[in-house]
Order: C-alpha cells, then structure tokens, then sequence
C-alpha cells in the first residue's frame, strides 16, 4: 500500500497536534516522520506515530517544552529541550548553530534531555540552503557491544554529514554506528528470517544468525573497535558535553513506560564562505562527484551512489507514488484517529 | 632492536635542521615522528625521515614555510601552509583553533597545501590539557577505491577524537577510514605473507589476499559504503574546505618526487566549559570508562580497551626500554647523518 505524502503528513500533524503538540510543533514532527518514509526510512517514518502519541498520553514526552539556552558564547550552545520532542528540539537546535555560524564562521549546539529525534539527515540537511556543511548526531539507547563486550552499552549512535554542490545533488551521509541499523533485525524477526554473522551477538557474547535471539543479546559496532569508537565520540559529544544520560543510563523509547529517555543531541554548522570562496567550493564538489560516479566500477557493479543518493531518489519515487505504509501502521493510524476523536480516515490518504 | 626515544628524537631534530629546517621546526617534526614510534606506531614514526629529508632536499617540502591566515573569522580560521612540514603546520593550525576556542567556544582550522603530517593523534591530544575536545583529520594521497569502484580515489583519511577524563587516561581514538592501515599491506608484502580477504581489491577491482597485488591494486573502505562516506566527509572538510587538491589530484609522498602533495587538515577545538561544567564532564567520563572495562567480556576477550588504550600502554613501556628500529631505520639514519655531515653515529642511541 502507498499512501500519499502530503496527505500523510497532515494527517500525522492532526494526530500529534490532537496529542498535546501545539500546530507548529507538530507540524515539525509530522514532517520529520514523513521525510523518512520519503526517504525510503520507513523504519523512521510515520510507524513511529503510535508509540510517540502514547509517550505524549503518559507525560514521559513533554508535548509544550520550553526550550532555554543554559550556556551561549559565540560559536559554543547548550539547549535544554525540556524533555520535548526530539525532532522539535533538533530543528530549534540546529537553526541556533546555523544562525550563531554566520556570525562566527562555525557553531555547536548540544542538546540536552531530548527524545528520539528521527532520522539524522533531517537536521544536516537543514545547512545546505545556507551554504552550511552540517553534523548532525544523537546518543540512542543501549543496543550496542563495546568491542570485545557481551553486553549492550552504547546505542546505534547515527554520524550524519552533509555538504553542498552546485549543480549536483548534495552529499548527505547518514548511518548508524553499528554494523546495521536495529531495524533490518527487527524486520529479519517478523520475517522470520536469519541475519548474517557479524550483525549481532547472542546474550553470552557469541555471533548469532537469529533475529530473536540477536535482539536479546547486542548488536555490533561497524568495522569492529573501528565503530566503536566512533559511537563513543558520539556519545562523548551529545551527552557528556550537555550533560544528559549516557549509555545504559538512557531511557528506551519502547521498553521503558515509566520513565523519560534522556536523549541528546550535538549539531555543528560550518559556514563555507568564512573558509573559502563558497562557488569554487560547490564547483569542486560538482567535479568530485562527477569523477566518482564515473570512475571504473569494480566487477558486478553497475553504479557508484554518492552518499544520499538512493535517499534522494526514493524521495523522488516516494513523492510521486506516495510512502510504503504496511497494514500494521494503517490501523496504528486508524486506531491513533479514534482515540484522538478526529473524524478522519486514514484509508482516504492512500493512492 | 631498540632505541631511546629521548636520543632518538634528538637526533632525528639535528637531521631535520640539516635538512633545512629551523631548529624550532626540525624539533616539531622530530617529536611527532619519536611521538609515533612511541606509541606503537612505528609505520608513522623516524622510518619517514628519509623521505621527509629527500623532499626538503628536492625542495617539494619548503623547509622555511611562512604560514599565513588568508581567512579568519571568529570560529573559522584558513590556514596556508606554504607548502611547508605536515606535523608543524598542523601544530599551528591546532594551536589556533585551541586560541580561538578559548575566546569562542569552539573553532576550526582548515589547512591549505601543507604534507604528510604523521600521526592524527599527535594534534589531536594538544586540546587535551586545555580541557578541550579535540578532531584532526587529514586526506592522504588516493588509496582507496569508492564504495564500488575499482580504481583509488580518496585517501587512508584518519579520523581521530581527543577527549579528556577526570583520574582515567583520555580517550584518543586514530583510525584510518580504510578497514586496515596501507603500512599493514606493505608489511605483509615484506614477510611475504597473505593478507584477509575484504581488505582491498586487485586492479581489476576483485577481492585479492596477495599483498604485492593488493598494492597494485585498491584499499577498501571500512564498513563498506559507511567507510566510504565518512573518507568522503574528511576530504570535503579537510579539501574543499581549504581549496586544496583532491582525491587522486593529491601527490604521492613516495611516488610522485616531482611534484608537491598539496595535503590539507581540519582540526576543531571545542572547549568543555563552554558547554558544560568541566568537572562535572571529566568525573562523568571517569564513570564511562569504569563501566566499559568493568563489562561482561564476550568469549575469548580478555580485556575490553578504551580507544587509544594500548597506545598509552606502548608509550610506557617504550619510553623505559626504547622504540622499536629495524635495520632498515638504522640504515636511513647512519646514511642521513653522512649525507649531512653529522659527526653522530645512530647505532650510539641504541638501548
């Protein structure tokens, strides 16, 4: 079933605003879901409705945070998102360091006690029609094995890195620091299906080829202590420099209904003209991605992608023939409408 | 074979400044070779003097570079090598991020058209004693093929991440966005051994085990296309950001003694108490690494090591019983003091 955008999104914001989010807020978030299923994330999409309402119902989310800006010197933020939602607080974020980068060249904002903020590339994406460079990370709950451990400590810790061309599309890099994103596991488990070896550990700390049991145990940094490493300088950079919950002392999004997530958040905006002049630069990348995507190919392989590529064109696809949505989120959002009382059918969005 | 490191560096500071180096500069490089060896990672270490001597010699290093700040605006700083020694524009550059951090939070420095700078973690660490958080990164001449190519394109681009904790060592996380650094190949090559397959891929772009034909051939990526993407983001921040050449429009340091390599560097210091209180962040750091290498280990691990862990271990222990050299260092130098007329004989620093 495709279902479309536009319809989506609005139907989604009506079901976030109906939730407590004041319009704006949810309009933010609605869009934030649907540019994932546009983006062919489905797994960040609107599926995340239900349990973002539900956190909403209980409180654990506050639906009308009041942001403050603790610490402010010139390229350097702290925010308070006041237990928000994530995708509002990374947007105000994110448009803080943009607005502090064309007055000082570049500028940081760390997020402290936010939620799950979605896919990454929402946020880096927001630098490019300034002529930004964007980062744009999050600490997330414990799912991933410290190499050479058995149990979970850090969580899949996405680096997101986009960057502008002229005439090409930008370069948006967005991935999650463990070998695959936990989704690809929850989706072999209802599929009843094995994982490669080198995914996951089982709960004593061996490689596992079973979802269920692989969502028991840990999942695996990418390229071993490589990976690591690198969620670690994410969780260094969200939570310890904002001072928010890190590691196992961060809340699930699912598992844990009683209490808040303490989700943070760090965004960098590098403004491109402070450094260089900002058309050569566009006029460079232009000519790196051209001399990639035409160089040899390696046996088997029919193109080069760039960096957010495929995103890109699913997007295109996804606008036209509207996002994938399975039954299970169809009557997630039909469920969502009745309980909120609204007079809307989720049916009526599809193509 | 060992030798002192004290005596090791000095000698390799008289070499440097017979070279042409001023002796304040001769004293930067030598440090960041000794420093190198010292930690274990004798591929970046004195094994690289002869070739930095041959190319101050050549004059394709200037030995006498005038750096310059062409841009500089608050957090965003362009440094110009003027074609002069990796390691002491690179401590410059550094050094003027950390100035600049101090007054603005946070700051950058791109580095134009400087050389091969070594180890990352050399620049990274200086952030450390200023309660800062460090990044270095630096492209590197193209070795490794794009995530489906068959032909080099970016560099080894290192990622490195300096954080400070409270009684704990930092953190210093070094690794090369290829699954292994090219020094391990090239030393596979020497023992004529094999090297796994998934390292990187004949000239006809298949997967090879044959170093010699590994050489010839491609690096890969580490983690596939996330490796791919994040070698990408090094070299847009380090390249473009600074107008400097990229990918295979780098020189060779070995290869090309015709021409200059043009490397270029980003380096970022982002100041704790800017964002936070600092001693809250170091004690909160010190809990991080208790908990991580107090996990439960996954069988057949003995230990589970912080980044940059062994590195301080080796440091210890060669700083007492002397850098690793093997005949073909000793060699280098016996003939670099006779090429300079130094009355010093190498095997004297010999432990």
């Amino acid at each position: 079933m495709r279902m479309d955008a536009i319809a989506a999104r609005e139907l989604a914001a009506k079901i976030l605003h109906s939730a407590g989010a004041s319009p704006d807020h949810a309009a933010i978030v609605a869009d934030c879901l649907v540019s994932a299923d546009l983006r062919g994330v489905g797994s960040h999409g609107i599926s995340r409705l239900m349990i973002y309402c539900e956190r909403f119902d209980s409180r654990l989310v506050n639906p009308q945070p009041n942001f403050t800006f603790p610490r402010e010197k010139n390229a350097a933020i702290l925010m308070d998102a006041d237990n928000g939602p994530g995708a509002v607080a990374g947007v105000a974020a994110m448009d803080k360091a943009i607005e502090k980068a064309k007055v000082h060249g570049m500028a940081s904002c760390a997020v402290a006690h936010a939620n799950h903020f979605g896919i990454a590339a929402y946020y880096g994406m927001r630098t490019l029609e300034h002529d930004m460079i964007g980062l744009a990370f999050t600490n997330a709950p414990a799912n991933v094995a410290p190499w050479g451990g058995k149990k979970t400590y850090f969580g899949t810790n996405p680096i997101c890195f986009t960057a502008p061309a002229l005439t090409k599309r930008p370069i948006v890099f967005d991935a999650a620091t463990s070998v695959v994103a936990r989704g690809k596991i929850l989706l072999a488990e209802i599929e009843n299906q094995d994982i490669p070896e080198g995914w996951a550990l089982d709960p004593g700390g061996n490689p596992t080829t079973n979802a269920k049991t692989a969502l028991a145990g840990s999942m695996l940094p990418f390229a071993a202590y490589k990976g690591y490493g690198i969620a670690m300088m994410i969780e260094i950079l969200c939570a310890m420099l904002s001072g928010s919950a890190f590691g196992p002392h961060t809340g699930e999004l699912y598992g844990n209904k009683n209490r808040q997530q303490d989700i943070s958040m760090f965004f960098c905006a590098i403004d491109i003209a402070s450094f260089t002049d900002t058309h050569d630069f566009k006029t460079r990348m232009d000519q790196m991605i051209d001399e990639v995507k035409s160089a040899e190919k390696a046996p088997g392989v029919e193109e080069i992608f760039m960096p957010g590529e495929i995103e890109f064109c699913n997007e295109d696809y996804n606008l036209e023939h509207g996002i994938k949505v399975g039954p299970g989120v169809l009557r997630d959002l039909t469920e969502l409408c009745k309980k909120y009382k609204l007079n809307l059918d989720p049916h009526d969005c599809l193509k």
